[in-house]
């Protein structure tokens, strides 16, 4: 029926719109293959096995696919006969175009890249030395390593045993004779690492994996300043959106590990020269300039880019290959720069407390400042901290409070890109919702989420038991049950309402019941009274942009009567900069992984009762629009 | 006129006699590089540029190659007719067989494994240490690697903070694992560098890489007991036989240093599979108990094998890259082991005093020991130490002494292989010979040559200027002026006459004076006079196989009236053992590259006229068959 286009070895072009990437792959790829091939990320929650339904996209030409089991249940005829598929499914057997609506295409999501960032001293690990060394004569013939680390010696007045890899022994010897000996070595330690030009400050990376994206900064070693931000989506995404795809994917062999490992490496060269480019004066930093690298992320992340064993953390008693620091060469993690540059991995707690949460720790001073402190970092897995320093007690634990926060298994959710619903509010003028960049609105994301809920709770258009009332406005009959009607089709971005269903209200329930057991078991263990708690700190994206009343009036954060709640952003990433400029900052983390004492939850005996109790939306719920003191930064 | 013999590629079949070795290369190929792709090493004195004539061999079959006229110049019309050819210049253009004569074949030559031994307590820097770790439950969720560590810890009583590369921790994570966490691990200083089956012992491996051969050593680590010895010749050979020429070599670009570098990297990774191969139970030890490497060899040697660059080395002022030890992974250096070895290369002392004399140094105690001593280690380069510990004075001197004392630029010189004449005595019954492992008289190696010489001043042959008597029997015209017969064509090998020339005389006349000017500048710029010193230390396989007599007969070593003279075998290979099991001796080595005091000599202005004067033979020779205190081990 379809005109097969092909050439002789079998491949085939995709066109991708409406970005006009195009690619060539072999005949049979499935859309998901072709985009990865292309370099775009495409929405594939359940890791392209047809089971979502969020990689939707339109195949257009001649060489439309015939639609697979998994599409027709998917889609509806009317989407199938217009083109519509699911990336992961469909096979393409000819030359086509395939669009990719927004929701579909990662690459467009938002990223939180700013934190709250304490004080931190200067004292990094690499230091500059600028050499000027007389060169060899035949009375003076010292070999060209030790000419150079005599100079250092006697500038830093000491008798440093120095070493060196022979890579930058080699390195070193061209540049001082092409120099005239005259440049600059960088050591860490007793090792030198690296050299360069005469004059150049050293520069540092610092890098946070998070599931859904990476992020990176570029500080000045010297002053601390940060110099440049940028970002990108997880490349990991393509093998599924949650962690445990990607375990399972990592899981298979040798070959998978390295691939999911080399995928995020290959990201994160690509950050490092993005950040060197968007200097303003890009001829003034090199790669040689980069010397140091500090990486934060969760367990499973850091496993996953180190290639580490993360079979442990899959099943019971879930246990990580190290939660120790490590430092190892940028070119053994397939990040290739001119100089023998280490990448510090911040330590970890355990195996679903990670290196960023220790970096949240750090970053907002939980394990040292005077009071008693909450930390939560609210996610698809959410880590708290509970910490009082007068009692030397750090508690952290985490608990699975599954992916609705992030718009996951909510009917109309997506992740905070361009058109989704992240404010909601009920005002005598009825309903108003903010989207972000201001589209038109196509979907949920998960602060948007939790808005609507707290709406639906504070109007009485849900009872405590979360179940939606027939008789108010806006509750109808859907396909599958109850559901709420918030944008009318003739206001939203696709030409459909956008809904909120009794299922999503109960996804809400559960997720917000988790991280609500969590903190009361915590509170109940520690003996910790709710008018002691002096400050609550709300990490990460989805925790700056929740709104803190909204939050309240489910009870997903408990309501404390003396505390200050901060919206702190990306606290894992404020803490791997300051780990990165500073060698007290690692140590200060290494003292947090030790001091921090793991609570295992589902081991508790009260959790199970408390999780019952904390599905319940609070009676004693705060008036609609008063406001608590909160700080954002 | 010949038949060519090849296939569709363009490959030809050689097979080499008597070995059988058999190869396929391309057309055109050379002799020489036929054999290197065979894995045989053919002797190529000049680097393969048709100017020695050493590099011999017959061409059998009907694809004789047409004489070229480096071959025309090198060989009698006789031996060209016969199918004798030079190896580097005959190129092949089909199928044959190639005979290899005994002196062209290097794989045969003598090698020198054993030195002295100084005691040296056991101390090594990789230790071995048996875990039995409880297995993670639930309630104790400690990750694998910190689980190990807290065994470590706990059994050694203090609280290092291990580090360890991710490829370590992935393994221990497998191993622990497997073995049910009852397993053995390798640490050096704070760093877990391996693993392996529960109490298996630490091994290590030392490795002294001439000129001419390779010698390694299996040790046990704990006990310091040598398991295994082997060696095999330098494969950098087939490059030339001369450091100059592999340097030059290594010059041309990075390809060919990375060239150079591989063959010896390779070399070594061969000699670690025979020395664990030659165990009686070579069950009991797997690669993955060689836990530590220390390597030593002059500086051209260790730089061609860590591939520094050696430009340095080629001209004045004649700079090393580094002379600082070097600590490089195995891996870095092309030698596959289970583990994160690492190679110890011990320091150097300059550009041409090199790592293998301060072993040699280590190996006699020469920086250490209460008496004055000389040291010297006599080969194409000629290495001097002289240590008076009295006044904290450690000299050393190195002297292009030329190849004449192994067999090199002497007419029937040839290396130390068998047939090779090493001792010769002139007594009552006449002239008697000695070769090596008694088989019928080829050529001359060192030692021979030094004999041969000194029975001619000896017996008055020669006057004191080196000249041929021509009224003494046994001196005759040859072709190239005055020569003398030492074994006639029917007692001979090959069925020739073997002699000494006028011009051998001449050469060894250089090399001796080179180096007895070196040491008696060295004594006059030390202010040393000829009784004060205790002991003269001959190290290298020269050394070990001279004749001390007949050395001072012609003036090569000096007459000391109250010194020992010790002839101490491969002292650079039992410095190199000493090191591998002791952390004290690596510090004593870099206590010596740094207390050593390099002389030019070239710079001394008094070392030109001692050349001229010591090119005579001294008229005060000691009687024919007087004894001096000597002690060889």
């Amino acid at each position: 029926m379809h005109r097969h286009e092909m050439n002789a070895s079998g491949s085939i072009k995709i066109v991708f719109q409406p970005i006009g990437t195009r690619v060539e792959v072999s005949a049979g790829s499935t859309v998901l293959e072709a985009g990865r091939e292309a370099g775009l990320i495409l929405a594939a929650n359940c890791g392209g096995n047809g089971l979502c339904g969020r990689c939707r996209v339109t195949v257009l030409g001649e060489n439309i696919p015939a639609p697979t089991g998994a599409e027709c249940r998917a889609l509806s005829k009317e989407e199938i006969e217009t083109g519509q598929r699911l990336a992961c499914r469909a096979h393409l057997n000819g030359n086509a175009a395939v669009h990719i609506p927004r929701t579909t295409l990662g690459n467009q999501q938002r990223l939180q890249l700013d934190g709250r960032t304490r004080s931190v001293r200067v004292d990094a690990c690499v230091r500059r030395h600028d050499i000027d060394a007389f060169a060899p004569t035949l009375e003076d013939s010292v070999s060209d390593f030790e000419r150079i680390t005599q100079v250092l010696n006697s500038e830093l007045g000491g008798n440093t045993n120095w070493h060196a890899t022979t890579r930058l022994i080699r390195d070193l010897s061209r540049l001082a004779r092409e120099s005239n000996w005259k440049l600059t070595v960088f050591t860490r330690g007793d090792e030198l690492i690296g050299c360069c030009e005469a004059g150049k400050r050293p520069l540092g990376v610092a890098v946070d994996i998070g599931c859904t994206k990476i992020a990176a900064y570029l500080l000045d070693l010297e002053t601390g300043d940060q110099l440049a931000a940028c970002g990108i989506p997880n490349p990991q995404i393509t093998y599924g959106e949650d962690l445990i795809s990607r375990l399972v994917y990592a899981r298979k062999g040798r070959k998978q590990a390295q691939e999911l490992a080399r995928c995020v490496q290959t990201g994160i060269s690509k950050l490092i020269r993005e950040l060197l480019d968007t200097l303003a004066d890009p001829a003034s930093a090199g790669s040689d300039q980069v010397v140091d690298l500090c990486v934060v992320g969760n367990t499973a992340m850091t496993h996953l880019f180190l290639e580490l064993p993360a079979d442990g953390l899959l099943a019971a008693p879930f246990i990580a290959a190290t939660t120790s620091a490590v430092d190892v060469r940028a070119g053994e993690v397939g990040i290739d720069l001119p100089n023998d540059v280490y990448v510090h991995v911040l330590p970890a707690i355990g195996a679903f407390v990670g290196a960023d949460h220790v970096a949240m720790i750090l970053a907002n001073g939980l394990h040292s400042c005077g009071h008693v402190s909450l930390g939560i970092d609210i996610g698809t897995n959410t880590e708290i901290a509970l910490s009082k320093p007068g009692h030397g007690l750090l508690l952290t634990a985490s608990c699975p409070a599954g992916p609705a926060f992030e718009g996951g298994h909510i009917r109309h959710g997506m992740r905070a890109a361009p058109g989704a619903i992240e404010k909601i509010k009920f005002t005598a003028d009825g309903l108003s919702v903010k989207t972000i960049d201001d589209q038109a609105p196509v979907g949920l994301c998960g602060s948007g989420v939790i808005d609507a809920v707290a709406m639906l709770w504070q109007t009485g258009a849900v009872d405590y038991r979360g179940h939606l009332q027939p008789d108010v406005a806006g509750v109808r009959q859907g396909v599958s049950g109850k559901e709420y009607l918030l944008v009318e089709a003739k206001d939203s971005g696709h030409g459909k309402d956008i809904v909120i269903t009794q299922q999503d209200i109960s996804e809400v329930q559960l997720a917000k019941a988790a991280v609500a057991a969590s903190v009361r078991t915590l509170l109940t263990l520690s003996n910790t009274k709710d008018d002691e708690i002096d400050e609550l700190v709300l990490a990460g994206a989805f925790g700056t942009y929740l709104d803190v009343e909204s939050s309240i009036a489910i009870g997903l954060l408990p309501n404390l009567p003396n505390a200050s709640y901060l919206q702190a952003g990306n606290a894992a990433g404020t803490g791997a900069k300051m780990a990165l400029v500073s060698s007290g900052m690692r140590e200060q983390a290494s003292h947090i992984s030790r001091l921090a004492v793991r609570i295992d939850l589902i081991q508790q005996k009260n959790f199970n009762r408390e999780l019952a109790l904390a599905t319940r939306f609070p009676k004693n719920q705060p008036e609609c629009g008063s406001e608590k003191e909160k700080q954002t930064c």
